[in-house]
């Protein structure tokens, strides 16, 4: 059969290391070309598709396409948007087919977490309903650790890294000045919905009574008395407390505590509780507070990536390739944890329709009796996941990120898709 | 001359490497034991010289010492307390002097900003005021570059390569969302009067509009129909706008845009601009809008640190032991440059009457002619700051870093002093 071209596109929040699963898609492309002939990228995920806006990959360098492997943000532009069902959008389905035609696409890589994965997954079934025969693979992507079947996702060690690292950091600053000045510190991390990150924040402490002291978790409705009580025995016994939030807590009533405006795919988009908390503490217990959002920064800090993290990026991605060739489809490669410690790993085949819009929450058997702290066994799971470093190339003191050439492939089609922004 | 106990502490606001000059000054004084018996450190900067909680640093470890070069935050804790003048509050000038007596103190050494070097050109001034015979040298700190005489403030090198880092990566977040997402970012930056850290986050920008697209500095008042129009035509330019925004920009009126209570020097305490700015932006230009608040991350980063800034904070440390066993009193080792490219510079003598309560501001030559960008000069200065990466040591994925035994000298005095909090 002659090789086809593959489409490969990345969707949803960007991560440090998504474009390492570029890469692993890429250079391992490029070793089949009996089965794949070019790899075009979409420009801005799906959108890309629709719109014939293809970005010719095999245009670029070996030495650019390794450089993604340190390059933090999405390559080839990200976009959260998501397909319909088949049944209620078909022109949008058959307008796939008709760009994969006309451009030759036999095989179809999705890169992100679990609403691009229902993208993807709706992709894989346009080969039975609607006639087109194309490979769909998924490729696992989300900071917020919440993809159901693979045992951790790619993009979430190295938050948990950052925010792990930032917090100890800024919690040997609050110490210092706790005399005079600053009484708490509040950290505020990403997890819409699912506190992975903010669990990983424990990693930080080492002995009783390192910061963090209070973790505010999504999974435990957030009471204000038995929380300032909690923090303020911290203060009270080791002259401050640091409090790691994730952004998405809410009160009993269900409420997020900081509602703002909704994304594209109808989740409220957060950011700010940290404010919020870091008053009313200010206000019921009168210690001085200082906060931080990092919003962006945690998600994007390739300088302080998980070189575990890393590798597990490539290698979903070099996978996802291997999986096609192989013949499968309508799969995403998923980490399988073999043991913690050594820690050990492998890939396994995870049904796209098992992952689609799936959420996984952090276990019950996570989260401590009091429900502002992590137990052990969450300690032991997240431990293996931030280790070792892999630091960008640095040049006159800053990370020398890869902006690829990004060449469009010439269009084909006389029709033009409207993409509804 | 029988050698005398020095007396160190460390004060103000702290960094990822003011311990780096408390390593300076440590191994320095141990290589003088002719003339420096042992090294007292204050328990919380000046405060720990009036409670008569000192701290015996020759019971610290080689090892430990040396860890301080990568450790950030205090070791011996810091305080914001300004002491007032000699001949208004003689008593606790009289206090300092009962401790100094009774433990043998012969030198000050003190580690801060324009407010810390008050402090010490005032005890400088016991000497002749109150017939106390002690050797007072100052050594440079802040991360907001204001000291004056000084080219550059230890502290200042590691928030520039840190701030720098962080919008290059967060840009190529934003840059990747902002087909369906985000399209503009806004990073609040430190700084209370001086854009020092500001105008360092044009560093991230390579070529020609690479973020950030606008900067807002403290030095020019902020008017909100210009920002709107500059960075509205940024976004129109290239799909996305950044913006680094100072936490102490002012309007027209002179008021701070995010003003906050008073810390203990008096000055406002400030953070929660950026939200501001972006529901400003939101409002105004409907674009979708994230923000990022690093606050303490900034100045605490010690992973990110500049192996310049390291190299100066260390030397600065030194500096000061040696001017003191040279005889010499009342001086700061302040750092003169001696050319930009290649980097060299040396370090000189600044009399501390001439660095305490000065505050060096961006100079007009460094703001480019709209307001909203620094000039190549600027960019000459800050270039050299940011070189050279400096990685602690990590253990377990996490950067190590020391904690020292701080353990207390017995007090000497039967009086005790009431420090008021």
């Amino acid at each position: 059969m002659a090789p086809k071209n593959a489409f490969y596109a990345q969707s949803g929040g960007v991560s440090a290391v998504i474009n390492a699963s570029a890469c692993g898609v890429l250079q391992t492309a490029r070793r089949y070309p009996d089965q794949i002939a070019k790899t075009y990228a979409g420009r801005d995920g799906i959108i890309g598709a629709l719109t014939e806006d293809l970005i010719d990959t095999s245009l670029e360098s070996e030495a650019a396409i390794a450089a993604l492997k340190h390059t933090p943000g999405a390559a080839f532009g990200s976009c959260r948007y998501k397909l319909g069902a088949i049944h209620e959008h078909r022109t949008h389905y058959q307008r796939l087919i008709d760009v994969f035609r006309a451009h030759d696409i036999g095989f179809f890589f999705y890169n992100g977490g679990g609403d691009s994965q229902d993208t993807a997954c709706k992709v894989s079934q346009i080969s039975a309903a609607l006639g087109y025969p194309i490979v769909c693979i998924g490729v696992p992507k989300t900071v917020d650790n919440d993809l159901a079947v693979t045992d951790c996702s790619p993009g979430f060690g190295s938050v948990a890294k950052y925010v792990a690292t930032s917090l100890r950091e800024a919690a040997f600053d609050v110490a210092a000045m706790s005399r005079t000045s600053t009484k708490v510190f509040v950290l505020e991390v990403m997890g819409r919905h699912a506190g992975w990150a903010t669990a990983a924040c424990a990693l930080a402490a080492d002995r009783q009574g390192d910061a963090p002291h209070v973790l505010l978790l999504p999974e435990v409705p957030f009471r204000e008395d038995r929380f300032l009580a909690k923090l303020d025995e911290a203060v009270k016994r080791y002259g401050h407390g640091v409090v790691a939030a994730s952004e998405g807590i809410k009160g009993p009533d269900g409420a997020f505590l900081s509602a703002g405006s909704a994304d594209a795919f109808g989740h409220a988009q957060l950011g700010g509780v940290a404010p919020v908390i870091a008053n009313m503490i200010r206000t019921a217990l009168g210690y001085r507070c200082h906060w931080a959002v990092p919003d962006y920064l945690q998600r994007s800090a390739r300088h302080l990536a998980s070189a575990t993290d890393l590798e597990q990026a490539y290698a979903v991605g070099r996978a996802a390739v291997e999986f096609a060739i192989a013949g499968k489809n309508g799969l995403m490669p998923a980490i399988r944890r073999l043991s913690d410690e050594p820690y050990q790993w492998d890939i396994i085949e995870a049904p796209l329709h098992q992952v689609a819009n799936r959420e996984k929450l952090l276990p019950a058997e996570f989260i401590n009796a009091d429900g502002f702290g992590v137990t052990e066994a969450a300690r032991r799971y997240l431990a293996p996941l931030v280790v070792g470093e892999a630091y960008p190339v640095f040049k006159n003191g800053l990370p020398d990120y890869v902006r690829l050439e990004n060449t469009a492939v010439p269009k084909r089609l006389a029709a033009t898709f409207s993409f509804p922004t």
